[in-house]
């Protein structure tokens, strides 16, 4: 999904080109998100900001929701890279309760924080917000696994803890109401519920 | 939305034929769903089977994922009801950790049998399932409270636990893939996940 779509034949330098042109366009993107928020994203607009055609921003998108889940994409990848190489308790080094509590301390707030793009970025064709095909379910199942959690259970439990920590968060894109964003560092009862759970099942 | 809509000022014979009406389509469309799946069900079909005219099915049911919505309805009252005053564990009567056990053990294969319905009542003026106006959020609040979880941690794992046991099934509405159903009885993966969070996590 996040591979520019490069037409068969093309040089490097068009290659090149093209993941310049994604680029400009995501960063002109967050640009107008973080001024006047996600509802005045537009094709016209982010063309004209980044000093392209309209037809680049359809090639490289598709569609508005397009931009949207090409957004969550980068950052789904910068969050996957402090999971599988930044420093303890999110990244390795830790031993697997900590890292199992670190993540879900991290998850929510990350969650919490890109609702209002994920929300944009469904649409009929992609009924399945972005947040589902994330690492979340793996990583879980590999850590749970460490903490010493029985194989029998293994299976039935990632996909419930999967669900507890992610489900909340998902299930506001369909709804009206708009979750409260927490203070960073500040309690949250998903954090602070996560950081139980997690404690009871596994923390020995 | 379980309310038949009866026009304001009809009489009592009226209103209990409306009720009849509603009574005889649920059975046709059961019917044809036991016999043929829920593809088969269609507006037309369903006011001959019944012996009513078409114009009575629309004045129902609005629509045909109308008729899903009221089908789960239905069952979710039955279902209710089994909880509020059936017999023990899943009935009152039993320690509220057999109670939760048993919540789950019985809403896994309700959610699952009502898989196929619960995708076909989903539409576009109606994107979140039925399943999701449960009564699972207030009875796991009620009991994980009697069975001792401190108050600090009842909003957030109330919503997370709700996630987990229901998450898993809503998640299926709108994947390809369709879960398998458990023989009555036979061991299913988030049935003995569920058992051993609920052990864990309020077990003593």
């Amino acid at each position: 999904m996040t591979t520019p779509l490069v037409p068969f034949g093309k040089s490097r330098g068009e290659r090149a080109d093209a993941a310049r042109n994604r680029e400009r366009l995501l960063e002109a993107a967050r640009a107008v998100i973080a001024e006047q928020g996600t509802s005045q994203v537009t094709m016209d607009g982010l063309a004209e900001r980044a000093g392209l055609g309209k037809g680049t921003v359809f090639r490289r998108f598709g569609s508005r929701a397009g931009i949207f889940r090409a957004l969550l994409d980068d950052d789904e990848r910068r969050f996957q890279e402090r999971v599988l190489s930044g420093p303890p308790p999110l990244g390795p080094g830790a031993d697997p309760v900590r890292r199992l509590v670190a993540y879900g301390c991290e998850r929510v707030p990350f969650l919490l924080e890109h609702h209002a793009i994920a929300r944009a970025a469904v649409d009929r064709s992609h009924p399945t917000p972005a947040g589902a095909a994330s690492m979340t379910q793996p990583h879980l199942r590999m850590l749970l696994g460490l903490a010493g959690l029985p194989p029998a259970h293994l299976d039935g439990l990632t996909v419930q803890l999967t669900a507890a920590l992610e489900g909340p968060l998902m299930l506001y894109l369909s709804a009206e109401e708009v979750p409260e964003l927490p203070e960073p560092g500040a309690p949250h009862p998903l954090v602070d519920g996560w950081r139980f759970l997690v404690e009871r099942l596994v923390g020995g």
